[in-house]
């Protein structure tokens, strides 16, 4: 029989892409900064990174990849007033954030 | 003056955002697998992990991410026929590949 020793990790990564015309990446660059300085000062958050294509015309230049402990530590960062605020004030972005698990993990053979 | 001491690192990120319906997830991970063991064996890669969304309905069910040691190694990887075929005997699946490099690292504060 097997025993669970230790809860499962509930941590979750975030996942969000970002569609913009090329010429508008530096300015929403700036603007997403100040909001994930928000966000790396809640609880829970683990870590964040931005990237950005290596050539123009990408359909998607730029992709936030964050950790965060938990489902419920990310609901609460983000239902903060002064980061939604900032949401809605950004420039129209289409913006695809949702939660994700690591399902295969791989390394080199 | 700048002195520079050590090249820039040429590494590079491939984020795949795949968009397909929910109920064909799990059979697409299994040939996504088959195709990931060939590359892991390419020179220049470093590691991949393959996201899939925690909620149903989500825009782009299935992520991945990978690091490669170059552009030129993962543009090598990608032209092996074996890989090539596989690609093009999947089901239908919109998938968005491109090449990423980190612009912003952020850690808790």
């Amino acid at each position: 029989m097997e025993v669970m020793s230790e809860p499962r990790d509930a941590s979750v990564v975030l996942i969000n892409v970002f569609e913009l015309p090329d010429d508008e990446v530096d300015t929403f660059v700036a603007e997403w900064r100040e909001r994930a300085e928000i966000m790396s000062k809640a609880p829970g958050f683990r870590d964040s990174r931005l990237h950005r294509a290596l050539s123009p015309g990408t359909r998607f230049p730029v992709v936030n990849i964050a950790h965060w402990e938990s489902r419920a530590a990310w609901e609460a960062a983000v239902s903060n007033p002064d980061f939604q605020r900032r949401v809605r004030e950004q420039r129209a972005v289409s913006a695809h954030p949702a939660l994700y698990e690591v399902i295969v993990e791989l390394e080199p053979r």
